[in-house]
């Protein structure tokens, strides 16, 4: 398959997904109503497997011989060259909440290096793509090239990140109040809206921690195809998940590594 | 003029200031970038400025007799009956992150109670509106009535706040803290978004605190207007901004104002 072909298939994946996840969000139903097998009705997760299922179906029809990993259903094929990496709804809170800023991301492996990525946001009508080498943005306002902010210093900076209760442990939320405390302005709830953003030059730094390989391996290629680097705290590559750092700059991801790693 | 009229009006304030704000969302430029006056380019303050001039200069051809209070510009004619409350871009710092959730957001006060509210989202193309008896949605969707989601327990609802270190003092952090801990889910930096998905039945409760009168004059039809109920954390009103609690449900407020107020 071209480069033009795995482009299509990734739309094609976009829309599908799409279709399948848009009729939950903002559902309309009650905190107390009860669906007819007593279980409560969970909008999110009937959207996350309705929009995983279909991407998995229509990777499997495409690609029989490559791998999937997937937040809903899992592992498959894990050994083959290419592994699709897929969280449906990344961003679960934001999109319980009605707040549009979730999103699909579907990335693509080969060896265990990330090497196409692709978030999409279906109701503002958003696609956010990346090889590693390019990154675009496909939206209501045209499409364009995507390219990190120049911001050397973290005193320049905006810095995102989901939850500050998301830190595990005491020393992984010290290390982010010592980033977060040289910062220019810091925001919170943006998931990997915050990573897009990046790529767009309108946040600097990103630093997270406990995320699964789903949370970021669709995101690596987009953030570097923007010419930002994208790690673990430790310099490490990010594709694993943990504790991830993120910078549109090169030259701040430095920075940030060193109050990070003191 | 009518209801009909005014209507009509309200919109075309939002089309707008629109207008003058979209061309500063996500527009590139380096923080290291200096204008020729040797000032940094600050494009939320430059589309802030644009939108409230726009807004003054509609409202005052079309209502000279009408009182205005804006974010930028300050206050004209308080004393008048009918007094518009204007805030172009509501959450600034979503604005500068390149996230779509902010609003500007569009009040009419008469005698000083709030009795028309927008929020408008330009980006979205997501228009909220209230009278305080009734809400609507107009957005990419289409159009629909909100109303606030049923749910009187704190142990169900769907927290929102800004940022919680807006809590300027001991107490108040505490007091919000007291919340949090008994609520199902919180989340942070929707600003009026918070409370325009309050009245969608999305979430169920905002907290929050230091506000100014047009941070939450507009917002106060739309809340009121989808069954919900908004104060200030001593029951008081909200219109003058400050400690504010806003709730979809009013048993849910009265559960909030117990723990606001031990």
């Amino acid at each position: 398959m071209s480069v033009v072909e795995l482009g299509r298939f990734m739309d094609e994946l976009a829309q599908a997904s799409g279709l399948a996840i848009l009729p939950f969000f903002r559902a309309q139903f009650a905190l107390d109503d009860k669906a007819r097998g007593g279980a409560p009705f969970d909008p999110v997760t009937e959207a996350d497997r309705a929009a995983e299922v279909v991407l998995r179906a229509l990777i499997k029809q495409t690609f029989p011989g490559h791998g999937i990993l997937g937040e809903e259903f899992g592992a498959e094929h894990l050994e083959a060259e290419c592994v699709w990496v897929l969280d449906p709804i990344d961003g679960t809170r934001a999109f319980i909440a009605g707040l549009p800023t979730w999103g699909t991301l579907i990335g693509l492996t080969r060896n265990g290096v990330p090497v196409r990525g692709l978030m999409h946001q279906p109701y503002l009508g958003e696609r956010f793509t990346g090889d590693g080498h390019t990154a675009r943005l496909r939206g209501p306002a045209g499409e364009r090239t995507l390219r990190g902010r120049r911001c050397a210093e973290l005193g320049q900076a905006i810095l995102a990140t989901t939850d500050p209760r998301l830190f595990a442990d005491g020393a992984e939320a010290e290390r982010f109040r010592a980033i977060e405390g040289r910062v220019r302005m810091s925001r919170y709830g943006a998931d990997c809206y915050a990573y897009c953003m990046l790529a767009a030059g309108q946040i600097d730094l990103v630093v997270e921690a406990g995320l699964k390989p789903y949370d970021i391996v669709a995101l690596i290629p987009i953030v570097e195809g923007a010419g930002g680097r994208v790690t673990a705290w430790d310099g490490g590559p990010a594709a694993p998940g943990g504790r991830i750092v993120a910078a549109g700059d090169p030259r701040l991801h430095e920075a940030a590594l060193k109050v990070l790693n003191p």
